[in-house]
C-alpha cells in the first residue's frame, strides 16, 4: 500500500543487490528496493528451494538461487538477512566471490558478534558496513514481508572507524531510501541499547508465556480464555522466529545478562513493595512509566490508538 | 460503532442501574446499558464533579451524583467501578441506602478481597454477586469508554455457594447482554488465574519500563527511538491507571507473589541457558510459546493481523 511520496527515487544507489535469506526482513527489503528503484536489479539467495520458488512467484526479485555464490557474483551490495548464527557459514560461501569495491552489510539484531563472524571473510577492497533496521512483525517468511516495514523506523549502522566513508554513506542513503531514519553507533553500544529495548523484552515475554503454559493450578484453556487481561500482548513477541531469537541470545550474551541483572534487581524491589504493602512506592513507579509511552507516541514510534487499534466493534468475532 | 446485531434487547433486565465510578469501565458499561436498553435508567455516581459534568455532557447516564447514596437509592443493581482500594469506603456510604432485593456487583480485577471488603456492608435481602469483565485499554476516564468494550471478551462471576440463584442468573444475563461470555468460578481461583494472565504481566511490564528509564549506559532518548524492537509493546500496559494497579497488587498479594515466584524460577533457568550457551533449550521454549498465541487467536481473543494491525503504510508519521 505505497502512498504517493514513496515512489521511485531519482537514481538507483546500487547496480545489483544480493539479498541472502528471504524471510520477513529480506523479502521486505526486496520489495522496497524494487518499488523505489533503489538498485537496478535484485538477486535473492535462500537455501530453501521452496522459498526461492515463492520469491519468483511473488515477483520480488529478478533471480533466486539456493547457492550464495551465484547471488554474490557481480553484486555491488550483499545484505545478509539470515539468523546471525548462520553468518560464518554464509561468509565462507561468499568470500571468494565478492567483487572489489562491493559492500557487505546485514540486518542482524546483534552487531559485535556479526563483526567477529564476518571480518575474516571480507577480502581487501570490500567494505563491511553492519546495519540493523529496528523493525519487524511476529510473522516469518517471504509472504510476511511488505515494502513499508522500515518506514519511519530507525536503522542503526555500526561501521568501524577505518571503514571507507563513501561505503558508509551509501549504506546510509540505502536505508534512507527504504524509508528509515539512520543513526550510527559502535557495535558494543548497539548491543547494549538493543539488549534493553528488544532482547530482554523478548526474553521475558517468552518466559511468561512458558510459565503460564506450565502451571498446574490454572489450565491452559483458562490462560487462553482470559488472556485479554494483559497476557496476550506478550504472546505477540513470544511468537517470533525461534531460530533467529536463539541466535540473538547466544550472540549477545554479555549485554543480555547485564540488562537482565538490572531487570531482576528492580523486580525484586517491586516484589518486596508488594509483600510489605508499600502502596506509595508502587504508585510512584506506575506513574513514572506512563510518561515513557507518551514520549514514544510523540516521537512517531507508536500508535496513540487505544489497545494498538486492534479489535474494533466486533472484537475479532 | 455498534453494528446491526448489537441493538436493543427485547426487555430490560433491570429497572435502575447505579454505576459507581465513571472511568473506562464504568462509562463503557453506561454506554452499552443505554445502547442495548439493558436497564430502564442509568444513574452515575463519581466523587469528581468534573466527571459527573462530563457524563451528563456525553449523555451516557440519566443522572450523575457526587454522592454514592443519591445513586443507590431505588436502584435494583449497583455496580462498583472504582479501584478496589475504595470498595470499603463506597460500601460504608451505600449500605443503609440499598433496597431489599437489590443486587450489588462490581468489576474489580481481584475477587477474594472484594468479598472481604463488601460483605459487612450487604444488608439482609440484598445479594452480592462479584464480577470481573476481562477487558480494557490503557486509557482512563469517561471519554475513554466505548459500548463494545466487553464484546466477545470474558466476564468472570464469583458468587458464593449461598448466593440466591436468581440474582446470579440476572448478573449472568446482564453481562451476556453487554456482549460478554460469562464463566463462574470461586474468588480464590479467579485470583490465581488473573495473577498469571493479567497481574504478573502488568508487573513485569511496569518493571522493564522502569528499568529502562533508570539506565546510565543507555539514554532515555535511545530507549524511545529504538522501542520498536519490542519494548514499546510493554509500554502499553505500563501506561495503565496507577491507582487501579496499586490497589490490585495490594489486594491480590498472595496469588501475585506465588505466580511471580514461578516466573522468577523459570527466568533463572532461561538466564542459565544463555550463560551456558544451551541453544537447544532456548529453541525448544521459543517454539512452544508460538503455539499459545495461535490458540488465543483461534479462540477469538486476539487479532491475527501482524503487529496488532498498528502502523499501516506511513507507520505513524
Amino acid at each position: 500500500m505505497p502512498d504517493n511520496d514513496f515512489g521511485p527515487i531519482a537514481e538507483p544507489i546500487f547496480n545489483k543487490v544480493a539479498i541472502i535469506g528471504l524471510g520477513l526482513i529480506g523479502s521486505s527489503l526486496a520489495r522496497v528496493v524494487r518499488l523505489r528503484n533503489i538498485a537496478r536489479s535484485v538477486v535473492a539467495a535462500d537455501s530453501s528451494q521452496a522459498v526461492c520458488d515463492r520469491v519468483m512467484a511473488l515477483g520480488i526479485a529478478d533471480e533466486a538461487h539456493t547457492g550464495v555464490a551465484d547471488a554474490v557474483v557481480g553484486s555491488d551490495l550483499v545484505i545478509l538477512c539470515v539468523p546471525v548464527g548462520a553468518f560464518r557459514d554464509v561468509g565462507a560461501q561468499m568470500s571468494s566471490h565478492l567483487v572489489p569495491g562491493a559492500i557487505v552489510s546485514d540486518v542482524g539484531s546483534v552487531k559485535s558478534a556479526v563483526v567477529d563472524a564476518l571480518s575474516a571473510f571480507i577480502p581487501e577492497g570490500v567494505h563491511l558496513v553492519p546495519a540493523h533496521p529496528v523493525a519487524g512483525t511476529e510473522y516469518s517468511g517471504p509472504d510476511a514481508g511488505f515494502s513499508t516495514l522500515f518506514r519511519n523506523r530507525w536503522c542503526i549502522i555500526t561501521p568501524s572507524e577505518s571503514t571507507c566513508g563513501e561505503a558508509v554513506d551509501k549504506i546510509q542513503a540505502f536505508w534512507a531510501a527504504c524509508g528509515a531514519n539512520v543513526e550510527r553507533m559502535t557495535p558494543a553500544h548497539h548491543d547494549l541499547v538493543l539488549a534493553i529495548t528488544s532482547h530482554v523484552p523478548h526474553l521475558i515475554a517468552y518466559n511468561i508465556v512458558g510459565t503460564a503454559a506450565d502451571l498446574e493450578e490454572v489450565t491452559q484453556s483458562e490462560v487462553i480464555k482470559f488472556s485479554a487481561g494483559g497476557f496476550r500482548d506478550f504472546t505477540r513477541i513470544a511468537a517470533s522466529d525461534p531460530t533467529m531469537w536463539r541466535d540473538i541470545f547466544l550472540a549477545n550474551k554479555g549485554a543480555v545478562l547485564e540488562m537482565l541483572g538490572r531487570f531482576n534487581e528492580d523486580l525484586a524491589a517491586l516484589q518486596r513493595m508488594i509483600r510489605w504493602g508499600d502502596g506509595q512506592g508502587l504508585f510512584e513507579l506506575f506513574t513514572r512509566t506512563r510518561a515513557i509511552r507518551r514520549s514514544i507516541i510523540e516521537q512517531g514510534q507508536e500508535t496513540p490508538v487505544p489497545d494498538f487499534g486492534r479489535g474494533g466493534p466486533d472484537q475479532f468475532k
